[in-house]
């Protein structure tokens, strides 16, 4: 994982990410940000919601952001729209 | 339209919701909230940031939530993740 508390959201069940977030907070984080880019934004939204509805009121949101970045090889770039997430424990 | 300022993302072309939000930042609006549900959140994210790439320094993101709500019949329900991005006149 690049960075402390950072979930990449991608192409795996949603449950996984559930997982990967209950787990942080679990081991003592306070706070966990889900990524995602193009398709997948969908279910980094899913993912925090229900990271939200099992924890209860333990966590809330904090910054939701949004914007773009360019992938694919120089010459074949796109753009696609990405979200980070941030969910921060409150008790 | 139920709620002035308020554009419905679904199943069209994302084009059609940037020119709606556009469209209405032409006509005098000083915001526009984009809602969207499900599959079509990614769909609001790339919207979001055409309108903002299209407007340039003209506009920016006011609050930015995400939710869930309950769809479907009774008996049939099922919770969907929902997103509302504002974003807002600023010259």
């Amino acid at each position: 994982m690049a960075e402390a508390g950072v979930i990449f959201v991608g192409n795996k069940p949603v449950s996984s990410y559930v997982l990967a977030a209950v787990t942080q907070f679990s081991s003592g984080s306070k706070r966990v940000v889900l990524k995602a880019r193009g398709r997948a934004i969908s279910r980094a939204v899913d993912a925090a919601e229900l990271v939200k509805r099992f924890l209860g009121g333990n966590v809330s949101y904090g910054n939701i952001k949004i914007g773009s970045e360019k992938v694919g090889e120089p010459g074949k770039e796109r753009t696609v729209s990405t979200i980070e997430i941030e969910i921060v424990k409150t008790a």
